[in-house]
């Protein structure tokens, strides 16, 4: 830290995001992304003559891709901005749509990056706690003085609240913004973009980065009342207007145009979340109901940091929370099969050498492949 | 605007980008753009496993293009942030860095967005007048309470400051920042990045979108002390990680490896400039000693909204600002030698049409394309 680093940041307690290990090959189910490659058409878009268009600046309007995100779900140009990766509107949701009591509201466990933009604009959070099963009681929010946020489903538990829900916690606040951030809705959620011609204080958060496969272009979107909207792009327009590159537009349009694509990618990635949540339940765990890319899962013979470092040992990379109230899951992304099957094989060979592991039926192996 | 948005920003002015008319093909000199796409590396760079590989997050760290970039300017990694577009430092420079007295200095002509951060974060704005041949008088600028911003060379100027008087504006200083935005740098001007071993105070920003053609991958870096660095990369991990994307991260790394490739195309533009230059001043233009991509240019014979308006109408984009102190002027890009033959060759034209220009030798086209 410097000595002219503005007061107010000095103690940021900054996100830390999911190791990156370069030290050897391994599997990674610790982020969240897709083990599947973008669509063909995507990787037809980013040909020889878009990298040589680099020279000249993006559209700051992103006007092409605006469009037919409107096209596909089913809204106006208006209720669409688009940003360098969903973080970007939490960001700027957080700093600007806070609303007059500098306060917010969002689940005790969820994505770690709420309480982070909390600080980092000095804004009040209130982490209400989930339920004894991990769910969220949608009466916590109703009626509060503060922006809400809510992921859904919810990270890293899967659960998810409904749309009936959702409502009522919109219903209640009339005055303050709520944020549904939606990172993992093509999994199987409901999504609330319909209710945004309803409500004008909905912001519906999504991104192309799990569905959509493509992460590494930093691709999210907002879909709200017009006028929010334009206070984001005011915003924007204030701190970065260029802020998606070329390549990233013209990926999202590719994309968009191969939905069929990726509902069958996703349909694949459900297939395999019921499969390993069945043979994980088979080995002994705990696994809640997920409606994600992964599943939150907890060993009845080991803990989360354990499992999570026997597994690293052996070249699989899944995630591990150390806060006291989830410290004994893990979060694991649904890769594909093959890579689920090392996976269980890793556990299986982790469990048996674990000492408590003896109650380990020699069979479950053979019996899982043969589901 | 919504009921929603904060009240601190409800009356921003927001910056407003060169304009991207979609109506016709322009030749666009108005965004300062390269006319010469990136290098053929980066070209082979952005390959089919490269788009492929979307599918995962970009490394938050950058420790590939870090490393290059430290051994191009000869500074350790700890030296070096990067960001989605030079942009993006300044943000978070004015966001975090600008100190006890809550206020900022810069020219009153420079680039626009300096006011606009100010007004964003709430900073008092100093706004040093020019001298009368538009140069800045260093002395300006030493001893002041607050962060020092100047863009060197400065924009829409092209003028620069010498590195002995950057050198004392820093020794003055010393317990403010003081930030050089060099976008331009190499079109002929000296960087203070060799300062930077001597200075704490000194933040020096560059980009990859004018000399090395990247406007649209989005890609700046900033070299300082290892502490500033620190607080900037404190920042981004409390905002948007992943802010750069693998593609961006790769074009970057592939131009690095081509410094030859950049180094005769800025020759191009710097000797094309000449001739522009010269071009324009048997034309009756005043015309400033550019040492950027761009030349700011003053018509003895037509306001520069009414040229600006003349060339759009014959298909050629300048940029034109409204600024009482500037209107007179216009900054025109630097293109290939053959798009600056069509500007001249259309400016003649209007020239010859204004009522006023019947001084025009008709001889003048002639004479220049001989040069």
């Amino acid at each position: 830290m410097s000595k002219f680093l503005n007061e107010k940041y000095q103690n940021l307690e900054v996100y830390v995001p999911g190791e990156q290990p370069q030290d050897m090959e391994y599997i990674k189910l610790n982020t969240n992304e897709s083990p599947y490659p973008p669509a063909p058409s995507v990787i037809k878009a980013i040909d020889q003559a878009a990298v040589s268009d680099l020279r000249l600046y993006p559209d700051p309007e992103c006007a092409g891709l605006i469009k037919k995100l409107a096209c596909s779900y089913g809204v106006k140009p208006e209720n669409i901005y688009l940003s360098n990766g969903s973080d970007d509107i939490l960001n700027f949701a957080f700093m600007a749509l806070s609303g007059f009591w500098g306060k917010v509201y969002f689940p005790e466990i969820s994505y770690g990056f709420y309480q982070v933009y909390a600080d980092l604009y000095q804004l009040d959070a209130v982490k209400v706690p989930l339920r004894p099963d991990f769910s969220i009681d949608y009466k916590d929010y109703c009626g509060v003085q503060g922006m809400v946020v809510i992921a859904n489903p919810n990270a890293p538990t899967g659960l998810a609240l409904s749309l009936e829900e959702i409502r009522k916690i919109l219903d209640s606040n009339p005055d303050q913004v709520v944020i549904i951030d939606e990172a993992y809705v093509d999994f199987g959620g409901t999504s609330a973009v319909p209710l945004v011609a309803e409500y004008d204080n909905l912001l519906v958060v999504q991104t192309f980065s799990k569905s959509r496969s493509m992460a590494g272009a930093r691709l999210g979107f907002a879909i709200a009342n017009a006028e929010l909207i334009a206070d984001l792009n005011r915003i924007k327009y204030s701190t970065n207007p260029y802020n998606i590159n070329r390549l990233t537009l013209l990926a999202g349009e590719a994309a968009l145009d191969a939905a069929d694509y990726y509902q069958s990618r996703c349909a694949k990635i459900i297939e395999t979340r019921a499969y390993t949540a069945s043979a994980l339940e088979g080995l002994g765990f705990t696994v809640l109901p997920s409606l994600t890319n992964f599943l939150f899962v907890k060993s009845d013979h080991m803990g989360g940091q354990q499992l999570y470092e026997a597994l690293k040992a052996k070249g699989i990379l899944i995630r591990h929370f150390s806060s006291p109230k989830i410290q004994d899951y893990n979060r694991i992304t649904i890769g594909t099969r093959e890579q689920m099957n090392v996976m269980l094989d890793r556990i299986q060979e982790i469990l048996r050498q674990d000492t408590s592991a003896d109650w380990l039926n020699a069979n479950t192996s053979k019996n899982r492949k043969d589901r």
